[in-house]
């Protein structure tokens, strides 16, 4: 159990890094935030940042030295990046987690291993491949590229008329996935924290809605059934504790409406804090990046209290950031902006929540 | 209004200015913190700060030159790093304010300015002044510094055979008041906030409870009528008023039981953000952090909602702090440590809010 005042280090500095650090520094803990880029949002709520490149070992080893434990705020961390700093000091969740997730087969490959469904998928290389695989897909369906995919890009629609070597092309001829069509009724996610002792919590199933690929909305409780609900919390306990996961990761659920009854199927897995679970910050007596943060402490998981009836979180994106000041007089709203110098399309500059006693 | 990325200039670096940093980093907004101490509490959690005396001219210059607006965690930032700053920047709450509430007299002679009653109070100078004063005012009372006075510093009990030279001298024999003794029912507090507009908005009337003159717990809704909590809340709203305040203060008071009813007096007031408002942070939907920040930042007030039935925040003072884990898996408790070192008898190093549903 890191002591009051320890330090944790954090790979990566936007918004994500910044509400762990904030949530770090409510526990009386230290943080010290690793970011190649300059006026990373993190930056800002530490005493002490390193802007380097994730391959700089003078940086990284001066950055494990000064740290007690070290953790992450993306899942693209490099994996060299992660060995090296594992040499030194214990980096939580472990990297080989990392390796499950950064890529959508293996992913996919592990969930399924665990009896877990999720939509139906071929890896596909080649655009011979990729017209091999449609014929067993179907089409429409969804070419992702295995890798570095996030808020919808590395991915196009694959259409009946699609050809196959101009849908690779779009995805950068990158090794990828051909992945079913999934006629969900509601996107959901579970935000578990796992402890070290292998105890899980999860909060109330969130609902999701996307607009271009990226988050615009969360809703708790989700509109779904207790067995429902109760079998994406299960879903996400059996995920955390199949990786021997530390720190709190998010499960991405489509909820399908078939002639028995619902079913839930994996679309993704997070290995951080996530988006769909900013409203714990206002919603919750324990945030989310609390969580996580207890977690990889070694500090014992909350119990958290959920406020209101229902809570709403919505992301401000873009220019919608322009219009902030419409929220801060709304009742029972709270606004968070991320320190983000300027805004670009699609660019999350912060979010709202709102708790409903009704 | 402060544009998001502007940067707040505080004076002080407790957990105060740690809390209000913490806030304004949500708002998107940056905070430079100024405190003589080394290994402040606030240090941590900002990327830029500074370590100098509050008499240091280079210093003060080139912290005025980097924010856009100064405030201060606590009321005796001296007269003339106030008017310095001021004559660079604006500094909220207007400093004019610090020289009626930096002396015990001038701010009870503004009290009852208003038509609002306080205790009974003679200033005294002199054995034989106390000795006069304690004639009028009666024994058992309290001799009171004018100046630098808090957790119970700068005060002793005159008792009937107390000697009046002898108790002067344990306060140092600063000029003073002699108070008289308020059998009180309660104390309690009023979390005022008001903007530059001239709106107040007040947290609901808070019950305190001292030990050693330190605040150890507090609870709210205070057990009061409603008659009482509104005479509360309007005597908090008329003294923001008439000090044309910009920020949060706290109306520290007594309810006192008489044959015609119960009566409110007012024993001290705070303009910065307090102790008995620290539940703010947990239990209302905005804390009296971010209520300063926008009101100093020239935002609009929130309207705050109150989550719970029954919040009660509790102080972990001095060796308390050592027991703090046992806080951290009581379900819908919430704990927040300030990042002091280590501890001594009577510092607070942190505490604990609880949000009750019953």
């Amino acid at each position: 159990m890191l002591k009051p005042g320890a330090t944790i280090g954090i790979l990566g500095g936007g918004q994500l890094g910044r509400m762990l650090a904030l949530a770090a520094a409510r526990l009386g803990l230290q943080c010290h935030v690793y970011c190649p880029e300059p006026d990373s949002p993190a930056f800002d709520v530490v005493r002490r940042s390193t802007q380097a490149d994730y391959d700089d070992e003078t940086a990284l080893e001066a950055f494990a030295a000064g740290v007690d434990v070290v953790t992450y705020e993306f899942e693209n961390v490099p994996a060299h990046t992660a060995a090296f700093l594992s040499a030194r000091k214990p980096v939580l969740p472990n990297p080989k987690v990392l390796a499950t997730t950064q890529d959508r087969l293996t992913e996919k490959e592990f969930v399924n291993s665990l009896g877990i469904p999720t939509a139906p998928f071929v890896p596909v290389a080649t655009a011979a491949e990729l017209a091999r695989a449609a014929e067993s897909i179907g089409k429409p369906s969804i070419l992702k590229t295995r890798r570095f995919g996030y808020d919808g890009k590395g991915q196009t629609k694959l259409m009946p008329d699609t050809d196959p070597a101009s849908a690779l092309k779009e995805v950068g001829d990158a090794p990828s996935i051909l992945e079913g069509f999934v006629p969900f009724e509601r996107e959901v996610s579970v935000i578990a924290a796992r402890a070290a002792d292998g105890r899980v919590v999860c909060y109330d199933v969130t609902e999701n809605e996307h607009g271009d690929h990226i988050l615009r909305r969360s809703t708790v409780p989700a509109a779904i059934t207790p067995a429902v609900a109760a079998e994406a919390v299960r879903i996400a306990g059996r995920i955390a504790t199949a990786l021997d996961y530390v720190g709190v990761l998010a499960v991405e659920l489509f909820v399908v409406g078939t002639p028995g009854g619902h079913r839930v199927l994996v679309n993704e897995i997070a290995p951080r804090v996530h988006n769909s679970g900013h409203w714990t910050l206002d919603g919750a007596s324990i945030s989310q990046f609390e969580q996580h943060i207890r977690a990889i402490a070694g500090w014992p998981l909350a119990e958290p209290v959920r406020h209101g009836r229902r809570v709403e979180m919505r992301n401000l994106i873009g220019r919608e950031i322009e219009d902030f000041a419409q929220w801060l007089t709304v009742p029972g709203a709270t606004v968070h902006l991320y320190g983000k110098g300027g805004w670009r399309h699609g660019r999350k500059m912060g979010h709202v929540t709102r708790i409903y006693e009704d």
